[in-house]
């Protein structure tokens, strides 16, 4: 339970700090027989990395993983995977200054408080690069969810003021933007507006939606481990995320029960289909067979350059100007994390809705093993 | 993980459906010796139960609990208390017909097509009864907070189109209407927006806001098991929530670094606080000592009497119209639930959080122990 | 974690003490569509319930099931399954004496330390009374099993100085008499034991051996959730076992690598057996397809009438004898517990092995699912 | 759940196997502010490493291991620990021939059929090497425990039919001999039958002792996790154990209740002990604040180079001499592995403890946090 353990049958633990020798994740309960190599990983880890576009930090992060065991002849064994990414870019800095501080917006004073000190260079297991060890996992679910024929697709919805136009959503558009906007349009202001933050010495905040496609439906447990409640928390575990909705979510506090029923519908052939989808795919925490469709809300980077008020641990009042290369936006780069922690909740439970039958346990039994 | 179990130190597992023999809950890993007795979860029931006001179902369900466990004289044990609240009113009905369509909204099909089959009288398992078990084990969680000081309140922040007036927030007016808003003109326009949903047959959705005032800093874990994680999983648990929003939630979005970032100051005594709490206490998945605020969003009611398209198990087309008792809002009596289960949430990190310090161990073995 | 909970997709939650008004389990995770009615269960209950021979305390305790959730026109929903079983023989005693001393063998003393107070009427939670939780879940998983073509039997090893003679081993037998020893001449002689032991105001021990039979090879997880190690903390969480053997258990120590390894062989077809089994049907933690077998030592009760020198809560030695109606030995109504604990384990085992393959996890969701 | 995480709030995650590039293993929950280095681990590793006598394998494998997060200034920081020590004796083995039988006494076919596959070379996952992980784990679990006043010892009860003479037992001579025997003569005899066994390329078994000293009483949980029944699941989980024993053990069986009750007795100043320990200073499952004692059986190392029938992965019977460089017994370098597993499950009991009285949780909170 102690925060680094995530899911039950495909059962990730993560470890590592920002300025230690790596960031890692142990991936237990992979199925045995699926083909996999580094390049898997990487291209899931590459979307992730710094270095990207004039929008992302400067730090020249290789961020290679490396499979340190579980594979064998190209195929995962069932044993567990253990995939590291050493940290490289460790300059000796001078970290006093910020030992002796309390960044706004950081969990710097919490960690102090929990555990007696900190590790004070550069924000220690609360930085964003502990989302290394989800994204290689990640990338592992994600493979295995493609071969049962599920597609999960995140993208940037929003920056600051500038959203999307939903009548102008090109998929396709969003891995040709750094900002991973599917509206080129829109990109583009984003854009604009992001320079400005920059100049500013200011930071911007944003939203990210997450659209799966195939999961079947009956997958998710009732009462408390609801297929939604289990993106949520997923989500809501990245740093800055502060909201997550599904479906039409906040919108329904508004709604009335006309309009946000899904009517059901079935063609000659009996088939059954919903006329719309205002529930996001998740009804009573149990897929309905449509899309699922979320979104979360990512605060601005708290790590900006323009003048704050702080104290420092002893208690004195100061001024500060973090410096440093930081992101004026964490969205883009949370794109793929977003991605990747619906990978690990559906493929956990798509593993977990196994054992929901007894007939099909039974002829699992009698038939396939 | 198979849905009916919560929480890890402060465990609970639920149990029971709409028109089964009871609901219930079994508690594992309350503390011994804390004073208990079924007055104190009755209070909480009261609550959530129906019949309250011309809001909510006229069913007639005495909902009284019974402590079968766990508890002797007048304190708990540190024992499994199961707690088990009997079903009075189980009229015989005729659900052939419901058995044989799916509800718009409702569950009906992802149960049929996730078991084989489904418990078709009233919503079974998916049924708004199954918090009952929340209640009656939030209700012991919020009895232990009290006595550590730490106080929650939930309260409707809006139903339909109708807000409180945050100006006019009290708190203690939240008591006096059956809808549970702070502010008594709010209470009035919205119990005027329900009247008309009813003549017309239809449901209205609202918001549900919570404070918890009284938890100390460093309250949380990182990575996975992040406070707000946990809350938001909590609450998104809830039969009908599509939203969860902690602090400035979906706004920070469109905010930036300037404005987001909580200002730390210090008085002379060098004592620290925050000069904004956009956060909503918690930073870095750790409370940081202030009051921590988050949001549902719950969607409108999904039986409702007006005609509805849908199909029968067969995959028929058929117009339906959902006779018997229902709330046109879920909102009001939700209200407690989303205080019992975020009761439920914060006494698990707390305990949980006992042993985040080496030397406090080694003190409570040596001075407490 | 809290010591009532056991197993992870077949989940049981016990709760209940021996004065209680009753004990009862919640089962988490049962598949969906399994016939189940209370009688299923009851067959178990009446194997452990007191009163069946003169070596069974007296006490008049009916212990009818009652299933109050999770079955539905007699079969299981797939949603939690309350099982009930009211404690119907709660004499008014005077405890008042018992209250204030520690009785040898017993873990009073250890729960008023541990828990700063007991409930002192008959052993509260560490009561023998608590196994009719684990008994009435066994009971399911024994009736999944047998659907999966397991079979589990457990029987009397030996009672104090009497074994049964292996050569006369006749598992039919064991349903016989009221030892459950698989050897009717052992039976005999055992039960004259028991009288000389009744009469000196002793009790005594036994051991009690378990036979597994159909499970398929391949069930089991490396490392820390070897199907051994399950069975063994299984077994070992019952009240009164000190130790636990699988295949030839403690004898090996003396044994040799060439005496000790079990020999392949194949026939004409190819077919792979072994060609002894002193590994107990499990290696590396894993089944390899032979019978699993194993046996537990179970202490003698406890609770005898000769006298004994014990202390009172304040510090006072005193002299006592333990009144009432016990059990000259524990192991004749431990045999259906351990093999209701067997049942659990090994059904929990084959479910997370439904995982264990890529191929087949694939497979299950295009050709079953 | 999937075989590699063990304890829930000490909880420790391994991974590799015998010829990857490595081993190591992840801690969660260590609490913050353990004074740790490398070398405290590297202790307790150089005693389970080959080549330390003529009875162990001549493999040369430095195993050194490396922290990779969780320490920072000498200190650890409440997040996840990493460990890791490198596979350096990866000589270019033909394995072809072992790829294509099963070596009797090994789990080679239960992996094949489990997982459609295994990694052939020498063992994998199932290797002793596995248990790496676990000392490097268990060794900062016993640093901490040694500031809470613990002292856990385990030392070679038996090899072969050569066991230790009870009242020559001296502790500190076990450090003396290769074997951990703690009684020379003994240790001179056992080194003689191990001379023995060589010489006909055959192998031991043998028992090892575990004794713990120190432990408060009132620590474990009722019902499924008695402490008693997660030592016996933790020793069991070590690869060659086939028997688990706590106090008297397997002899309880033909003990009576007069002589197999510990009697209290209480000195004039009130103070409470038992006059004997048969129990092995656990009962009903939680420690009574004795001396904790239990034993577990070893099987004689599988491989050995005597002839054995066997058969290929296709079903065909042939005879093998397995080659290499194997341990004639087992014993002498598991002695520290059942130490490690024993210190993490009474350290994680410790922890969970500290939330069993509602008294202790508010002072806690009020005193020392």
């Amino acid at each position: 339970m102690f925060g680094s353990t995530f899911g039950n049958l495909f059962k990730i633990t993560t470890w590592g700090e920002s300025h230690g020798k790596g960031i890692g994740v142990v991936i237990d309960g992979c199925p045995a027989g699926l083909p996999l190599c580094e390049e898997d990983i990487q291209t899931y880890l590459d979307r992730r990395k710094p270095g990207q576009s004039r929008f992302t930090t400067m730090r020249k992060e290789a961020d290679r993983v490396e499979i340190l065991s579980g594979v064998f002849e190209g195929k995962t064994t069932g044993t567990p995977i253990s995939l590291m990414v050493k940290n490289t870019d460790q300059r000796s800095h001078d970290y006093s200054e910020i030992a002796n501080y309390y960044r706004p917006g950081h969990a710097d004073r919490n960690y102090d408080i929990k555990y007696g000190f900190r590790d004070y260079r550069g924000g220690g297991r609360s930085s964003g690069r502990e989302t290394i060890g989800r994204v290689a996992a990640g990338a592992v679910a994600a493979k295995m969810l493609k071969s049962l024929g599920i597609q999960i697709s995140a993208y940037t919805l929003s920056i600051g003021p500038v959203a999307i136009n939903k009548e102008k959503f090109d998929l396709s558009e969003a891995e040709n933007n750094p900002l991973y906007m599917p509206d080129a349009e829109a990109a583009k202001k984003a854009s604009d507006y992001l320079e400005t933050c920059m100049q500013e010495q200011n930071s911007a905040g944003g939203m990210v939606e997450c659209m799966i496609i195939g999961v079947p439906a009956g997958i998710g447990e009732p009462a408390f481990e609801k297929l939604n409640a289990n993106l949520g928390k997923a989500i809501l575990s990245i740093g800055a995320v502060k909201a997550f909705e599904i479906g039409d979510g906040i919108a329904v506090a508004q709604s009335d029960g006309l309009h946000n029923n899904d009517a059901y519908c079935a063609d000659e052939a009996g088939h059954i289909t919903k006329k719309t989808n205002h529930s996001g795919g998740i009804t009573g925490g149990i897929s309905d067979g449509c899309e699922i469709l979320f979104r979360a809300a990512f605060k601005p980077t708290p790590s900006i350059s323009a003048t704050q008020e702080s104290v420092t641990r002893a208690g004195e009042n100061l001024d500060i100007s973090i410096k440093g290369r930081h992101d004026p936006i964490i969205v883009p780069r949370a794109v793929v994390v977003v991605e990747c922690m619906a990978a690990l909740v559906i493929l956990d439970a798509m593993l977990a809705g196994m054992t929901s039958r007894f007939d099909l346990v039974q002829k699992f039994f009698r038939e396939l093993y």
